[in-house]
């Protein structure tokens, strides 16, 4: 796919402002963030299936219901996740003075929180924040807007993309924050697109839960899905393109190229970003039945906690990579089997293949590491991203007093 | 169930002799196990459901198929796994040298090997070892046969029990070794007991089931089945007692019994003694539909690495139970969630329930630690146990190098 990288971040795209600040959920960082389009948008999102979802969580359910949104509110350091009557209320309470603060009616506000689990909001402090972000919406600088989502990330985590959509030039741009879980437990995946390119809702839907399902869905940090996580996108239509109505339009397929490079950039950067990581892992899974089996072993070595540990520890034991595969809960031939590990071909047919084990070591010494699995079953291939396990995890996750 | 401790692991049990060495698959410490009855036997073995099987167990599975075997020989340092053609030749060759060294078939000998994944056995080095453990046998201390299984192990795991058999004293006696995975990768979980009941194979594979189901089945230190992981029992008759035949039989419900305490125990053992670990954990689902259901959340929140880390952490954030709970993949209704931690009762009915944090922090200090999470959907209900993931974890699986 060709496209030109921009500024700006969620606000690169036509017709959308906005806005962060500090309104004291956190100490001194910036913990609350409002995105706003000037005008009506197609909105979609995809939602967390944890059986513990978080109460703005069936908020933004609701207003994405009928396909039109145009604000997202989002703050970190409360999940409002676990908090009963009074967090649904409180996410309501968000909604509201969302509304309020851009001019639009609740049911048109996505809402988002992330942080501990289990303490009641302070609604007050967020509601009379929501009000001031709405007085200055296109004030706050692109780099601050992708800044007042993070949480232990290490770095902000935001693309632009100016892309041709049937020869006028349209733009994606994304914000997101990590999803390796963190002391103080902020607990969730939070990635949010702009776009201003008009499109109807269902497809909309149908772009996004593509593209999250081969990018947000084949992350592993530590192998969970939060209480609270969150994709969502506003399509305002502000490139001045005739709406998109039609899967069969080739315009349709350039959209959705442009959000899946979006979404899985912005997914192996929370991959890679892990708390305590010091290596960027790469998993294919190649010659599967089926593209579900391909992500399930994919996704199962990517949580391997003995695998993840041997890329740190330069501990170059191919077995690791088998006994993973075998234990993914999908049906393969072990004599078919090809294992590549940084280039150099450890198992195949059945057999192990002679290699040099230093070489073996002084690549995994890399700071990218490259796993390919051929199963030799079919023609489905899957690419799952995910980063070692290093003792800043534990660390990173361990309480002060310690 | 009423027992007596009684010295012996799996000698204990009249007619069982054993004898371990170190043969040079690893150096200095015991490396080779070989375990006879000098009767003839029923055996029941579970084997690893991990598709990239060890070859051992392909030869295990056809020993046990007819439901009688008489010997187990077992080497660590090495996997015979991921081996090829040749290493199935090899486990054959076991077999054959187990059967030449102790008088029996070698349709009648349970292999197992464990270690490194991916190298050949030294194959020379282990038949002449059996050769000699043959003569050996009932020679070595019950102690050094409970050690010669022990990898990672920080402690030998050994039990041994007498029993009420209908008026005729019965015993069980067993050792196992970790299923934590480790440098050298030692990527199993063995055990073996022995009993003097008699018992139809049918019967005692029905028992064995249902046993390592409610015991080594609700364990997990890092949340995966490794490519050799066996538990095998053999039955010799030798207490003198009728042999069982008939599940309705009351004798046959106090060995199920007492297998099931011995495997418990062991289990138990293994999964406390989790490399680096430094808590243990004793997770109950309570509350389910069905056993299997709360047996699936109890493994997700045992496997949770979050939580593992929060042990560790004496980080009292029961909201990382509510999240692992509600990311298991079960049905559940977090506005009927009950969760207590270490007796405090911290969330009810979907609200959150004011508690003591310091108290929560200083329970989380001591070393045995329970969660309990009443699901209020049912009646059914599961105990796992496991352990903390403690930056030891990480060291023990680094190479010396680092």
């Amino acid at each position: 796919m060709s496209h030109t990288d921009i500024p700006g971040n969620v606000t690169a795209p036509r017709g959308f402002r906005a806005a962060a600040m500090n309104c004291g959920v956190k100490a001194g960082k910036p913990d609350l963030v409002l995105i706003h389009s000037d005008h009506p948008a197609a909105v979609a999102a995809t939602l967390t299936t944890n059986q513990f979802r978080a109460a703005p969580t069936y908020v933004t359910e609701r207003a994405v219901a009928d396909g039109y949104a145009r604000t997202i509110v989002a703050n970190s350091g409360n999940a409002n996740c676990a908090t009963g009557a009074q967090g649904m209320e409180n996410a309501y309470r968000m909604a509201r003075a969302a509304a309020a603060a851009t001019g639009v009616l609740p049911s048109e506000v996505v809402v988002c929180s992330t942080g501990v689990i289990g303490h009641q909001l302070p609604i007050e402090k967020i509601e009379s924040g929501i009000a001031s972000l709405g007085g200055q919406l296109g004030q706050t600088a692109p780099e601050v807007i992708a800044q007042a989502v993070m949480t232990t990330d290490t770095y902000p985590k935001a693309v632009s993309i100016e892309f041709d959509l049937g020869g006028v030039p349209a733009r994606i741009g994304g914000i997101c924050k990590g999803a390796g879980m963190i002391h103080p437990n902020m607990a969730t995946m939070l990635a949010f697109f702009t776009t201003d390119v008009g499109i109807a809702p269902e497809l909309l839907r149908r772009a996004l839960r593509t593209a999250v399902m081969e990018s947000f869905n084949c992350i592993s940090v530590d192998g969970d899905q939060s209480t609270n996580d969150t994709v969502a996108i506003l399509a305002n239509g502000a490139c001045g393109a005739p709406s998109l109505a039609c899967e069969d339009d080739p315009r349709y397929t350039a959209f959705a190229e442009a959000l899946r490079y979006c979404c899985t950039e912005q997914a192996k950067k929370i991959a890679w970003d892990g708390e305590g990581a010091t290596k960027r892992i790469t998993i294919h899974v190649t010659g599967a039945r089926t593209w579900d089996e391909a992500r399930q072993i994919g996704r199962h070595l990517a949580n391997y906690t003995l695998l993840k540990v041997a890329y740190y520890a330069r501990d170059f034991n191919w077995g690791r990579v088998a006994a993973g595969a075998g234990a993914a809960g999908v049906c393969i031939d072990p004599y078919r089997v090809t294992i590549d590990w940084c280039g150099i071909r450890t198992f195949a047919s059945g057999e192990p293949v002679a290699h040099d084990m230093a070489a073996g070591r002084k690549a995994l010494a890399e700071r990218d590491i490259e796993v390919t699995v051929h199963l030799g079953l079919g023609e489905a291939c899957c690419t799952v991203w995910t980063c070692d396990l290093a003792p800043g995890y534990i660390e990173f996750n361990a309480v002060d007093e310690l």
